[in-house]
């Protein structure tokens, strides 16, 4: 048997394909709303929409989890693709316009009818923490016919974000490409997302991680949650048997990334003023999976997602607005 | 005759309603366009269509010259309203939601056929300066039946920006507002917009300068090219008997507030890195207007206008982030 060919992606990423509209709320508005503050709430068409009247002036960002990581690692220099489901409206536009602006390889056929391009209303509070309503749209259109199974097969990461779980055709799609992916020795990669979303798919997740997954994302209240624990150390001893590497981000603290039998410890990027975290984890995973498929060390692979991470909470919205590749180079030097 | 009655708004505006797309550029992009660097250049739906496609990843964030005015003059705590047109789909909403959740009275029906919502590609240049492609869309159908009389009649300022004269309806609705307001002794107030709108309709601003202006924006480039010269001390010589107050801005060096038979030397206000200029000017009109309505001193007016364009520049958009109201009470104490 002949060995596989080298993939010519590095990153594939499935996700929810989404346009975030962000504006500035007192943290009354999120008490005296039904919702996880820090946290992402599913809402109706009807609710975003109501919801949308009562925020204040927004700006209109493309937006996604797994959709922002690949076109951080874009700009990083990574090879990159995604699959995810938008309808053929103006976000859906706005959406495929954005991502393969930023050269992300964008082909999956938007929906041409149903429901509209998925929107997150992104409430950013004084303390520059974010707290989201999705409303996922088109996003419940993606099934496994949307998984190119050549497509998977030629990428060296398959990238999955845990908010998948929420629409059920996506659930399939992501299990397909999971299949496609370990039958070619390619990685595969996980972020949990969100606290609130383990919580709704913890037996799924604990599957997934323990079979699946060679590079977990997590942060310490979603690794937390995922088993179970308030201790960070309990959740970490449970998880490091299971997967390759784990990151685990914790804000300001930095990161923990765990691997090769060690632990490394990577301090948080200075930041002049964070401004709006929406997007944080997202930038991490894309400077560390750029990292990891150009052979850093694990270390700098953490630093690397420090330093993408730091750019995207300095101003609002969770794609980079800086030259990422030049503060990389400059920060975490080879 | 009895006196007329107290204006119950401080400022109303009448603009083209613009939704911004904004992207960073190399600058080699803008010398390769057929575009003025740093000024506003027209263009039909294909051009701009066929531009976007071009252009890096967006932003979209509600503009509009005069409507940024008093969407930051509303910030600050004055009564305002906008008179503009957009169309009744995906970004006129979008425009609409913005301008009213930012306290700005906004009246003006979407037109339900022909043209789309205006919008301006704005493209960011690493030295954080703006060059602007707009495509007019639906403000080409603004008309004098767009002014409410009433309105007009119970403002204190009328606010005028010179890119209404691009659309010939608009020029007519402008007219008649300006009628109106100085039949009832009210304030004309006129920005320049921009030296090569300045350039289009030389002997209309002229005449409208000479005739009814009471408060006139300008920058170097709009004043020096309004009056043929390049020289700013001749151009303020030419200005002065005609107007009230003149406010020019002059970017990094602060502004000149000309009035009371004094000149007023405006500090720039101290920026920790300038990410992007559009709207500064813009946000100079709210500051100083916003001061003026409330009787501060022409100097304080200046430094209020300083402060909100500062703000405005710190980060990608033109409409503020900030709580501005709080950044000029601490600034600019009475």
């Amino acid at each position: 048997m002949t060995p596989p060919a080298p993939p010519s992606i590095d990153i594939l990423a499935l996700g929810n394909a989404i346009v975030d509209v962000l504006s500035h709320v007192d943290e009354s508005v999120i008490d005296g709303l039904p919702v996880n503050k820090g946290g992402m709430t599913l809402v109706g068409a009807e609710e975003a929409e109501s919801l949308y009247g009562t925020l204040g002036p927004g700006v209109e960002c493309s937006g996604g989890s797994a959709a922002n990581t690949v076109v951080g690692a874009a700009m990083l220099g990574a090879r990159t693709a995604f699959i995810g489901r938008v309808r053929d409206d103006h976000l859906g536009r706005v959406f495929t316009h954005d991502i393969r602006a930023a050269g992300v390889r964008f082909d999956t056929p938007p929906a041409t009818g149903g429901p509209k391009t998925a929107v997150c209303l992104v409430m950013v509070t004084p303390d520059a923490h974010r707290t989201m309503c999705t409303y996922l749209g088109a996003s419940i259109e993606m099934g496994p016919d949307d998984v190119d199974e050549a497509l998977v097969r030629d990428s060296a990461v398959l990238y999955l974000e845990g908010y998948l779980w929420d629409p059920p055709g996506a659930k399939e799609a992501m299990r397909k490409a999971v299949r496609i992916a370990r039958g070619e020795g390619r990685a595969v990669a996980l972020s949990l997302s969100d606290p609130f979303c383990v919580d709704r798919h913890r037996d799924d997740f604990l599957d997934l991680v323990d079979a699946d997954v060679d590079i977990l994302f997590a942060n310490e209240g979603e690794i937390t949650s995922l088993y179970g624990t308030d201790d960070l150390d309990d959740a970490i001893h449970a998880l490091t048997p299971l997967v390759k590497v784990a990151a685990i981000t914790r804000s300001e603290h930095g990161a923990l990334v765990i691997g090769d039998g060690d632990v490394h410890i990577i301090p948080a990027e200075p930041v002049t003023r964070v401004v709006d975290t929406t997007g944080a984890g997202d930038l991490f995973a894309a400077g560390f999976l750029t990292g990891w498929t150009q052979g850093r060390t694990l270390h700098d692979c953490g630093r690397m997602g420090a330093v993408a991470a730091a750019e995207v909470i300095g101003h609002l919205g969770a794609r980079p607005e800086a030259d990422l590749r030049a503060l990389v180079t400059e920060r975490v030097p080879r």
